[in-house]
């Protein structure tokens, strides 16, 4: 590839790659963490109520229904509320308004993979502290108040959560600079930062609708936290593009969240599912880490997570695997219907078989 | 504002200010450039056949299906076309891709606002190239090879034009760089140099679906260029947001580009009615610079664009007015329909008379 024209910024970036969406056959997808459910039926409705005429119209700038909705929610004001078009671009703009040169990102090891590429992409430099042997996080670590903390909560892909009071440590330690928990997945079983919002001016609380809410294929997602923090996103945003999110996808959002018996249903029959497989693939045989998440982090005792994977994709059933130090003998598998784990636990009894 | 844990990037930029998108009452609304005609009557079917349980899964990342349609309608091939999230998005990946501190992005003074804004945030330097007291482009200026030339074609906010031959000179001239045409208007008038890129590997032309698709609610724009350079583009995108585009606004984009024959007629439509309200225009004692785009830029005789502005406001009609050197006391009039600019020309007639 002729690299004439590329910016130093790219010449060796390695981007992130997301999780492949095939489209050569019908699949059991358990790969990219998306809900199985459909989202709640206002969205529909919502999305049927946006007049294709309107569509000539810009979108609101400043996303005011949608912000106001989420406030509501999370018992919040408007201006402690910043949407975006989906928790990617959030923590993308989160990186560009919370850390520099002279600020660097803390994160963990073993976290999402995207924040190493945004820390390179934009020029921060990254503090990254191994997680332990159990792949838990050494709090110690994280309270050096030298940077800008980046925590999944739960942690992806491990599943593994923080409790309240230990996210709470890391905020009363890093005083001086932001800190930003990724709660991608909290609804499914974790313990929200939210309520400590009023109390922390540093933290910011990042969620998606791209789980729990099942509009992964509508790109939103959301922050919350102290009007300075939210401002900070606004002035990041309002410097690259100033309407993120389209008028369906501002309908769509904002009926997910006010549909809250859907939401509370489907997030625990998740979490009911996941309790479930987690039981079955122990007695498979494999070594689950204990996950809060809509996904479980799972290591065979006796055949390598590369085969599983080939092999359970060679069946139709498609999981998340991660060819990286240290997490490389693991499985990251989606939580879907309890029809579709019996295919997956089905599947990999038989392939366990045939490994012997 | 406390801006204590705001990163040195955003501490003291003056971000980019969208049109105003008032909802406190029903104005004849010519201030964003949104195009007057609803899109085509495909995307509300296309909108329509996306099936809200699929909303739950992501969308496809490499927006396939969009790029080849595109691919088709312009001549290209797939691997020459890259989409995002409006042409703000693209542009903003281009400053990313093809600007650094030792590449400068070389554009006119009076052009789009939002290049300054990206220069700032994103550290690079620009050279900035004052326009003829006629308001066109000083050509002899943009050939010296010393950096990434932006050209919005034609013009924004005064609509001029740039042939093909002067675009072509621009190319031949800045060899080691990426030459970047922002077309957001071309499709009402001017002449596209999309034809150039086979010839030119330094070409990226720029364009959008918010006005000649009247898709400015469903956010999608798109590049053109050689290979390398759209891989450019890729490897910014997928280092801040692997997902731009949702499902929805995928499928309108691609049903937009597909109905050929409602486009031609809708953007000829408002090439026309641009030229009845520049006469209009001009028989009121305005000075109407030559447009090529879906707007005017006018200045009038006797009364001062400002109070012009504020006037029209108040009567429910909303244009566009900087408050910049050199342009303030001119109105960025957007092409509405025929009876939209009756109402316009109609009520600048009657504000003129009590401005005796």
């Amino acid at each position: 590839m002729n690299k004439q024209y590329w910016s130093r910024r790219i010449a060796d970036i390695e981007p992130y790659i997301p999780g492949e969406q095939p489209k050569d056959k019908k699949y059991v997808k358990l790969n990219t963490n998306e809900n199985p459910y459909p989202p709640s039926p206002r969205v529909a409705e919502a999305v049927a109520k946006v007049a294709a005429s309107d569509l000539r119209l810009y979108p609101d700038p400043d996303c005011a229904a949608l912000k106001k909705t989420l406030a509501e929610f999370y018992g919040l004001r408007p201006e402690q509320v910043f949407v975006g078009n989906g928790s990617d671009e959030v923590l993308a703009f989160s990186f560009l308004a919370f850390t520099d040169e002279d600020t660097p990102a803390v994160f963990p090891d073993i976290t999402y993979s995207f924040y190493p590429v945004y820390g390179e992409f934009f020029g921060t430099n990254c503090r990254i502290v191994p997680v332990r042997e159990d792949f838990t996080i050494p709090l110690e670590q994280l309270m050096k108040n030298d940077g800008t903390v980046v925590l999944t909560n739960p942690n992806a892909p491990t599943g593994i959560g923080l409790s309240l009071d230990e996210v709470e440590q890391i905020l009363r330690a890093n005083p001086d600079h932001a800190v930003i928990v990724d709660e991608a997945y909290i609804d499914f079983g974790g313990e929200s930062a939210v309520k400590l919002i009023d109390r922390y001016e540093n933290l910011l609380v990042i969620q998606t609708f791209s789980k729990s809410r099942s509009l992964a294929g509508m790109r939103a997602g959301f922050a919350l936290g102290n009007e300075s923090l939210i401002a900070a996103l606004n002035a990041v945003k309002n410097s690259v593009n100033s309407y993120t999110l389209d008028r369906m996808a501002l309908a769509a959002a904002q009926a997910a969240v006010e549909d809250r018996a859907y939401f509370y249903d489907t997030c625990s029959r998740i979490a009911k599912t996941r309790e479930t497989t987690t039981g079955k693939l122990r007695e498979l045989g494999f070594f689950v880490l204990p996950s809060q998440a809509n996904f479980v982090f799972a290591s065979h005792e006796r055949v390598p997570a590369r085969i599983l994977f080939r092999r359970l994709r060679e069946e139709g059933v498609l999981v998340r695997y991660f060819d990286k130090p240290r997490i490389d003998d693991f499985l990251r598998i989606t939580i879907g219907t309890d029809a579709e784990m019996e295919i997956l636990t089905a599947t990999l009894k038989r392939i366990l078989e045939e490994q012997r």
